[in-house]
């Protein structure tokens, strides 16, 4: 095995078409007779349909159909919102499709939509996730309560965590039918706990609706196919979700559904199937390819962006700096479709990885007449780590402790319990604190004796995790006549994966990644392969990837033992060759031992792995931050951002740093300008782009990144996810940045400028 | 497992598409900025090129480009033929192209093609194999000669067969360098086996070019894709030729090349890679979609149909009706580009199914200015068939013996000997006499007591077989959450294998065939796959396929015995479910079962299947015919055809039947009407369907078929490849049958109106 390209960085291998503008999105894919597809969306947040009228766009040359959601056959089964991707008799938000227009070109489809008359019936909305709760609010969603609420509060789930069996007082608080998820994680007793802390710090904090902001909006095309199979091409995360969810949704089985994957504009979480029925029920019904690529501004309307967490946090520690104890009390918006709310994994990741010997952590998640929610780069977790995070620095600060040493006094330990009874495995939470310790941009702070280098410039550190997702999956490798490696999956590559893979087989087959091809299929043909998020990839699907390169490797010895007849185990593979150890002159390139043994009618050299899910790897990381708040007008500028992170094992640097890279601009936006703002009657004021700010490369201070390597055990190589957890302590160090150069604590993201000069003219939040 | 699956009659899974009218093939199938190419073709058959001027052709709107040879990227490596799709400085046949015009539109190529100007020197064309064979005979490729000639006759293989080790006078034979091949089975001793010979009977036939008819003209499309991989889709038998070759003439390593398969209309031999490498090399220089469908005169023209073999044969036997001897000579029309030639198995197959004690055969393949050779069902067998078919009926009658007695007494034994040293395996050539004998065509002639039943009209019997072909291969299978089930393959489906493979899975995993679908992936993604052609795909794929699901049973039954909690050993696969033996209320469905398996986050339920290059499978089939002549115009019509075959193990009774038809309707063609005729100067005559006849529904009698079986030992659940051996003693039989009703002995195909009116008015042949 050659193990040098482990680690080396390499560019993904679909940067040079990326680069060179060939590769074709979803939208710019041709097809004959296609059909386009045009969104109407509801202008109320909440309300009747009384009457959803198409006879004027119909009458527009080229409009072929005008569908209400009773037109399309759906059965209704599946996912909540995929399984009604129409409003059928009641508006949730504003925004939300009530009817779809096909047309032969897309401008007859937009003429057309803007002559649909949809006729609403206003009921009260519901913007606010606190007022939501309140046992006498108006319901956000009245239609379902009336068909039954399959997901609504009477079903929802109350988790008690560990040491919390007993207690269910969650369950018998009295709340709005809204509050659709409520859970608890509960240990030790709060009074010895508060009994031995010295300090006590507390805050509420908030945070908005942030939109993915992928380049590409959401877009599918979905036909029948000559042996009528429904096939859907889309910009997904998750072919096999899509599979599955228009399987459900049309009543067919799954083998009569086809999703094909086209490359990602972007992902980041956002592109989880969500208009793919639609589509499909559209082409299903009309026999005709029907292809639905909405605008940007539908994009921020009708998509599913992250949800905001209100949170109450409480933390003590004693008089040497040990936590004492958390309490926490959390509230996801789970907008209108909660689907996607992620209230049960705030609740845990509110403790950091810590060790906490007692703490009571409540969380809801409850229905507002908002957007549906869907998942963000690490759902939830810059949140909870914002508040959690600006508190420490206080209880630092409190205890005149240097902020990273109380953080490094209270790691949870290798084998410790998350609040939800999860194992911590190895992590490197210590080693992401040293590396922490020894940026340049925290030791100039360290060097000038104070907080503050420069007037109004200071320095903040934070650290968080992700627990990572763990995925079953399988995958296949096979070897070619020129020596190269096909390895197939059915896993959409949302952030260059497949430089990874190719390391995890150049690796396990002694060959240059270049001649390892990743070969991505559909539906119908891929190996069963996890959706890309939660930081699964690399850590799942790489797995089974290793395992089936593995076999591969092994047939290959055994061809060449055959044919050099030469025992196996005295054979290596090394450089695109096989060779027995210690005559390298006897080397048989891979290419020509391929060849052979076809000639010799022996089974194909090829390999599957399969592999179940694995054990959880978390992801520590932590940020550095520098910024400069101007007092005048409250703006901040991030002036560095040292991102650390504990990656398990870095397969591909390039792509690690990318993926760090990603992460500081996006925590940079996230900390100061992004949000979706709706009024107080659910209208969204925020549909455009000039509307909705997001960092640019002059808002993205110096970046740097450093990666240490703690492996996880189950990682193929000890790799792990990295995707989500750089992104995580961004906002939060920015934060903790800001109280560094001006005293001030922000409690509400994003710190924007109007926010942050009131609260330094004393009007905090 | 339940097994009253196997055998069943279904239709074929691509049937309601087709039927439908819904397939879509190659040259329906849509892409933007596709370029429109278009052959020009020599008008000589042999001839040096002067000049190819595209200036005209170049100023038609629309042109693009005007290529030849020297302009295209071609490197020269790889077949001969597909490495100088255009013909480099000499014109070897008429029809061969010459230049390619690439244009926007169909018919701007059509019309650039007309003003590309041709200037070519005549050189003395060679259209008699037999002539061509004289030392003394002008060559038919001078360019090859030139260039060193890698493929010709200094180059020509000598097999010496079984016993004939010693004796290499076939290659002390002076001949001209047009012949390229010389094999040679020889064994006994030629004087003592005469000694004991009662009778013999003698014979030269010679057979004609015929074009496999496929209703779909050759085609194929070639583009460069975002990350700069050539992408051939084509309709095409073998996806990984397609790719190897294009890697070889365009000098890429083949993981830069994918190629893709379209729904097949028609190939029966003849679409192997032709065309591939042309399309490909004018894509890869323009960096645009070229997309190659030719005309149907263009593929009567340039295309590679079906070789004539001349043979000279004499066989004797004993008094007691025993084979002594079998001696032959057989000269083999190798075309212009002799790749697909197969004069070496011709020699072979004309010992037929029988045991000879004495052989002496010498096969000759020999180039002339006519066509490239390609392979048309059963290459060389049904021509060997005719003539020592022919010759074992005169034995007969010259013996006095029943024509079945006398080949059942000299059928091989199992075990026994091909005259090249392949064994032969378990077969079932008694069988198909005892049916052959049983059938209703054949009893009703011997009920007449005589030959002819009704005046001119007569019964003929032949028996003929087919080696199989044998190769590796590999397959994926895979369960999904609906209880279906995934077969990844890259065979092309040329005969409707599918359903075949249907079939073995269903009764791997006691499914109905409906849920088992069959995945056909392109070069990349799909599992090493051979080219579907000599009847190996049901028998060489299939055994990787039973594989593959027999890996699927096994983790079904083995997820089932964790969830039950009961042994494997216990468990058993009925009907879509796992259940206990004895227990089959406790029944699990596979959907259930699957979806069980995901929750538990267990290894997907997926299996790979690799199969080694397993042992001959020979498949035998006869023919009894019934035809009534017409003296007065020679016409023959086939009035009944029974077709009786040992198919190993039926897996799909529709498919069987389907392919013993169409093989009753061939054989009827090649017997009475198909012929591509040149003239002297090697012009060919009949390029069109209205000058090339083949047969219609009134054409063909009354078909029965009968199918014995005779398990291959490696065959999945003893299924044998059955594509070829149907159609081999079609024509055998109609000349039998002839002499039956005449008296006549015909010596050559076609048995034309013309050639049969001479015969029985005695200008035979």
């Amino acid at each position: 095995m050659s193990t040098d390209i482990v680690g080396a960085p390499r560019p993904r291998p679909d940067t040079p078409a990326k680069v060179r503008g060939a590769t074709r999105y979803l939208a710019d894919r041709p097809m004959r007779g296609l059909l386009h597809a045009r969104l109407v969306l509801a202008q109320r947040a909440h309300a009747r349909i009384v009457a959803v009228d198409g006879a004027a766009a119909l009458a527009v040359p080229g409009v072929v159909a005008v569908f209400a959601a009773e037109d399309l056959p759906l059965k209704g089964e599946g996912s909540d919102r995929l399984s009604r991707p129409l409003a059928r008799s009641e508006v949730v938000f504003a925004g939300e499709p009530v009817a779809l227009v096909v047309a032969r070109t897309p401008q007859a489809a937009v003429d057309g939509a803007e002559l649909v008359s949809v006729r609403l019936q206003a009921l009260p909305s519901v913007v606010d996730a606190e007022a939501a709760m309140v046992a006498a609010s108006p319901l956000v969603r009245v239609e379902l309560a009336e068909e039954g609420d399959r997901t609504g509060s009477m079903d929802a789930q109350t988790h008690a965590g560990v040491g919390g069996g007993g207690d269910v007082s969650i369950d018998a608080e009295v709340l709005s039918e809204n509050v659709t998820g409520r859970y608890r994680y509960r240990e030790g007793d709060a009074l010895s706990a508060l009994g031995r802390s010295a300090v006590t710090r507390e805050g509420t904090f908030s945070t908005a609706w942030i939109h993915q902001g992928y380049l590409e909006p959401q877009a599918c095309t979905a036909w029948v196919d000559a042996d009528d199979t429904l096939v859907i091409e889309t910009s997904t995360q998750s072919l096999f979700t899509a599979r599955s969810e228009i399987a459900k949704a049309l009543g067919l089985p799954q083998r009569r559904v086809r999703a094909i994957g086209t490359p990602l504009g972007g992902g980041f979480g956002g592109k989880w199937p969500l208009f793919d029925t639609l589509a499909a029920a559209a082409a299903w019904k009309l026999r005709r390819p029907v292809r639905l690529a909405v605008t940007r501004s539908e994009d921020f309307a009708a998509a599913n962006p992250g949800q905001p967490l209100g949170m109450t946090i409480r933390i003590s520690a004693d008089a040497d700096g040990r936590f004492t104890r958390l309490g926490a009390r959390i509230v996801a918006d789970a907008g209108a479709y909660e689907e996607g709310s992620a209230e049960s994994l705030g609740g845990v990741l509110i403790a950091g990885p810590y060790a906490w010997p007692s703490f009571d952590i409540k969380a809801y998640g409850v229905r507002t007449n908002r957007f549906g929610v869907g998942a963000y780069r690490a759902p939830t977790a810059p949140q909870t780590c914002f508040a959690l995070e600006t508190l420490i620095d206080e209880l630092a600060a409190a205890l005149h402790m240097d902020p990273i040493d109380l953080r490094r006094r209270n790691l949870v330990a290798e084998g410790g319990a998350m609040v939800d009874g999860e194992t911590w495995t190895a992590h490197g939470a210590a080693e992401v604190l040293d590396a922490l310790e020894a940026s340049a941009t925290w030791r100039d702070r360290a060097s000038t004796g104070a907080a503050v280098a420069e007037p109004d410039e200071g320095v903040g550190v934070a650290l968080g995790y992700w627990p990572g997702a763990t995925n079953a999956a399988a995958a296949a490798c096979k070897m070619s006549a020129d020596g190269s490696v096909q390895v197939m999956t059915g896993v959409a590559d949302m952030s260059g994966v497949a430089g990874g893979f190719q390391a995890i087989v150049a690796d396990a087959l002694g060959v240059s990644p270049d001649v390892v091809q990743i070969v991505t299929l559909d539906s119908d043909g891929a190996p069963s392969s996890p959706g890309s998020g939660g930081s699964t990839i690399t850590y799942s699907a790489g797995r089974a990837i290793r395992r089936a390169a593995e076999e591969v490797g092994k047939r290959l010895l055994e061809a060449a033992a055959l044919q050099l007849e030469i025992a196996v185990e005295d054979l290596e593979l090394f450089e695109g060759t096989v060779r027995p150890r210690g005559t390298p002159e006897k080397a048989i390139p891979l290419a020509k031992l391929v060849r052979a043994n076809a000639r010799a009618g022996r089974e194909p050299i090829e390999g599957q792995g399969r592999a179940e899910v694995p054990s959880l790897a978390p992801s520590v990381s932590g940020h550095v931050v520098r910024v400069r708040v101007d007092r005048d007008t409250g703006a901040v500028t991030v002036l560095a951002d040292h991102v650390v992170q504990d990656v398990g094992r870095v397969l591909n640097a390039a792509l690690v740093e990318g993926q760090q890279h990603g992460a500081a601009a996006q925590g940079i936006g996230w900390a100061t300008m992004e949000r979706l703002v709706h009024d107080g009657n659910g209208q969204l004021l925020t549909g455009t782009f000039l509307d909705y700010a997001m960092p640019r490369a002059e808002d993205v201070g110096t970046l740097a990144t450093t990666s240490v390597e703690v492996p996880a055990p189950d990682g193929p190589l000890g790799a792990k996810g990295i995707g989500e957890a750089p992104v995580i302590a961004g906002a939060a160090a920015v934060a903790n940045a800001i109280a560094a150069a001006t005293g001030v604590r922000m409690r509400e993201l994003p710190m924007t400028r109007p926010r942050v000069w009131r609260a330094l003219n004393g009007d905090a939040g």
